[in-house]
């Protein structure tokens, strides 16, 4: 039997669509960020800069987080092992998990290798703990929250995305029964927030436990970097928080944190935590390293929430069609599969920017956008290349404007760098 | 509603059965491996000898790949910035995945961040391709495996352990419609190695797809390190064979190596592929290096071989109970949850050596064991001292012994360092 046939058709079938991804092959530096050097198929490089990234404060390429990584490499090795339970309960692993319940203000938390598992794994665990449990799950939740909602037995309903009424609805109707509330602080296509505290009021009214997940807003909100709940001041209120280590924090894993027990029970149960090799200690190091300076540095989330103030102004007053949101993803809408990889494709081969396509099944068809996410370490001058290399874009390639492009007027302060006097100190 | 009873009610039954687990705390150190520093909870500290690490060649602890990973993050940074598709394709994941497709002598690998993740996203999205796909799964297969089988919507059938009569007698069953076998070529718990010749013959005979799992045999079996298959001269006869980074290799990651279609389309429809943060590049480059570096040194194979056949012989030599196998685990039989907890609590505690107990499920029960993995860095002396430890413990507790314990004979040149020149010359 000719298998590779089957595997063509699939290949065949994305391309049709419009939706086969290609990576950039890209080599990050540190004494360059957000500057790289984009490999080329044919062997040649260029300078790029990346619009696009999930290290949202630059902290991947912090001297203090990649000092800890080096220091903990030379001290105890490359890999950690094994399972947390086949010697791979690292120091450096325990500290961070100290770490993170600190930052949530909860009794305990468990790391994981990817934010993708800790959501399959806690959600389903939980779930299945609870008997006769009934999860509501919001409709614009991250594939992986949906993975963990599928993968329990329990009896699942969808809630009209951040859609309280409907929420509340859904929560009066199932009565007495347990009840998992699974939602996110910021969902990362739209960039839009949660009303996190009313969503914790429902929840102790209609005695339901709550499940949320912070993946792209810890490190960048509230006092000390806990989020948007620890912003809304409701991180009490709520029974699991996931995060991850990969984005603001700049390393790898993802985590939960909560009341011990409830970690305990997952930590026993979950099978893709018990049988998965521990993070390596010098990971869990860069990102213990990464929790503990955002603890202290709002200075640095402002600068992110101010780069990012400033490129949605520019690129606005541009007459470029960014997605209004109270955040810091930028989300400028194409509305078209071919297009927006057209466009991607473009930024980078005659500006040097890049920025990858969001096509479906990432977001929804007609909603077809580049998204992108300004950091600390992105300048007015990047800002300014920014805007009027989109605009050639967009001319060239005939994508809609939303009205036609003004003067663009960039605030003068902001031609120079935004902040992050560390990061260019190391390269001095 | 009180939830928090639900998660104590399952600690407790855990517990009950005598399978709840207590990570132990250790802190690795790349000068002294195998010996390692024990953090009590009471907060003391005790030398102890890792005797259960699955970093089986203890590359982790290598000059060169702990330098590929200092150089790395040094030059590139802490993290990969995001997924494949969001700037998360560095050139230290270009490479390792060339040097992982020519390891294995196939057109294309493809990295996940865990071995768990490689087998959960290849063998449910290549079943899933296939239509009307029966996926003929060996009964001893990872929790990982069984995860990816019960994730695809294909049908499923469960052959005998190893019972080549049995598959045929399925695929004989099964007709002409597209058949996925999936196996592993060396079962970690019983360390028994798979007919993988007598595999592929038969899939080649009723035209199934073949699907190998081989962590726990990449780096250390075949001439350069690919593995069981490398070393029975079947790779090109395996359609996909899918690895780990985590052990023989010593880093953290999960892959997969096949046709360039096959592992393009899992590439591209894999949700936990898509949706997951790349490996950090510095993770990455250690990796290759270990990858590099093991396709170059038999001897490390050998002085590996010898170092666990050494142990075996002095294990069995003094009456203690070891299961038979052709590979490099080494398990010691105790058959009692309670028993074995407390074997592994004392060798501890008393002698400074760990070895985590291994209880249902991750075996049956009354299968219950002390999984021992000799690694070249353990000398004829750490031989010496575990086996006179062992002894007490099966004394101490009444645990049974084969026969009557004999004197201790181990060969005097295992008394010497069995190998591994380079970790000591970095100590010194």
């Amino acid at each position: 039997m000719d298998y590779r046939r089957f595997f063509e058709t699939a290949i065949t079938r994305l391309q049709d669509e419009r939706r086969y991804r290609v990576f950039a092959h890209l080599e990050r530096c540190v004494e360059c960020f957000p500057r790289a050097l984009w490999h080329r198929d044919d062997g040649t490089t260029q300078d790029v800069t990346i619009w696009c990234s999930n290290d949202y404060l630059g902290m991947g390429q912090h001297p203090e987080v990649i000092a800890a990584m080096v220091d903990t490499a030379a001290r105890v090795g490359a890999g950690s092992g094994g399972t947390r339970n086949i010697s791979g309960t690292s120091h450096a692993i325990v500290e961070l998990e100290s770490e993170l319940a600190d930052l949530h203000g909860k009794e305990a938390a468990l790391v994981f290798t990817s934010g993708w598992i800790s959501n399959l794994a806690a959600i389903s665990t939980i779930a299945d703990l609870l008997p006769d449990c009934l999860i509501l799950s919001d409709a614009s939740n991250h594939n992986s929250m949906i993975e963990g909602v599928k993968r329990s037995r329990a009896e699942r309903k969808i809630f009209r995305h951040n859609d309280l009424g409907h929420l509340e609805e859904l929560l009066a109707a199932a009565g007495a029964r347990p009840k998992l509330i699974v939602f996110e602080s910021l969902y990362s296509m739209n960039g839009n927030i949660a009303p996190v505290a009313e969503i914790a009021a429902l929840a102790e009214r209609y005695g339901a436990m709550t499940y949320i997940d912070e993946v792209h807003a810890v490190g960048m909100y509230g006092a000390r970097g806990g989020g948007v709940c620890e912003q809304a001041g409701v991180m009490d209120r709520i029974d699991v928080i996931e995060g991850t280590l990969a984005k603001g924090f700049g390393t790898l894993g993802g985590y939960i944190a909560g009341d011990r027990v409830i970690i305990d029970a997952i930590r026993s149960y979950a099978a893709s935590f018990i049988f998965t090799t521990a993070l390596p200690p010098a990971v869990a190091a860069a990102a213990t390293a990464a929790v503990r300076l955002l603890k202290t540095r709002p200075d640095l989330r402002a600068a992110h929430q101010r780069a990012t103030h400033i490129t949605k102004h520019a690129l606005g007053a541009a007459g470029l069609p960014v997605l209004e949101n109270g955040s810091h993803i930028v989300p400028v809408m194409v509305r078209e599969a071919e297009l927006c990889k057209a466009a991607s494709d473009m930024l980078l081969e005659r500006h040097g920017i890049y920025i990858q396509p969001i096509n479906y099944p990432t977001v929804a068809r007609g909603t077809e956008r580049l998204r992108i996410t300004p950091t600390p370490c992105h300048t007015g001058e990047h800002i300014v290349t920014l805007v009027e290399a989109m605009v050639d874009v967009w001319n060239t390639l005939g994508i809609a404007f939303v009205e036609p492009p003004q003067h663009l007027h960039v605030d003068p302060e902001s031609r120079e760098r935004c902040t992050y006097p560390e990061i260019k100190l190391a390269a001095q």
